[in-house]
């Protein structure tokens, strides 16, 4: 268990470290995974620290969820993927890797996708896209 | 595309299907996956039938993830696994497999988990487990 200070996402939120913005607002942050397993996977992070669906703050959760939404409706439009998953792990048991909450936005081509290496310059491209399909 | 009336879930909605229930409102219904990845996986499907996270209301959408939390809350108590995996598919490509909006609520001991076989009676016994561990 990390604790906020040596969190990567605390340190994204920071601006400490650097991320391919798809969203912002006072609470949450939109970024793209930099190993993505689609292109255009986006994780939908709270900017203040919780662990996970058992800590976290109903309201803030409900926010993420609704923000997760209209980061599904902008992929739809900017990238046309044929599904999309969303997904949110609680637990290294679970996948979680970062302990700082997040719900990950996957568009889909296929259900046996795996991880998608992007090419130079791609997230930043496809940041773009999604940042500018957004409607909010 | 399934229209509501062939829909298996909206057939569980109405009690023309019988379902292994842990939770009801007005607007959700929890049940077990009769073919669980997980003992204890559980679904929250809204009671009005909609496909996707692209057409279901808003509102409804959040009720969903709030009723979701407490399901997870629940199965921590009840079952104490070590991870807690939440995950919702749109669209075949993304792994959906009935065209009416569920999201998954999957108890993990292990990130690899495959798909589990319920014993006799174990549905039963863990809906209950779950039921009776839901703080509302």
């Amino acid at each position: 268990m990390q604790g906020p200070r040596a969190c990567v996402f605390c340190r994204v939120v920071s601006g400490e470290l650097p991320s391919y913005k798809v969203y912002e607002d006072d609470w949450v942050l939109g970024i793209l995974d930099i190993r993505p397993v689609g292109r255009g996977h986006t994780l939908v992070i709270p900017k203040r620290h919780f662990e996970n669906i058992l800590d976290i703050e109903e309201d803030l959760m409900l926010h993420i969820y609704r923000v997760a939404r209209k980061v599904a409706e902008s992929q739809k439009r900017a990238l046309n993927p044929a599904g999309i998953g969303v997904a949110q792990n609680n637990g290294a048991a679970a996948g979680q890797i970062i302990f700082h909450f997040h719900t990950h936005v996957i568009p889909k081509w296929s259900p046996d996708q795996d991880r998608h290496e992007p090419a130079a310059g791609e997230l930043e491209e496809v940041a773009e896209m999604i940042r500018k399909n957004m409607v909010v």
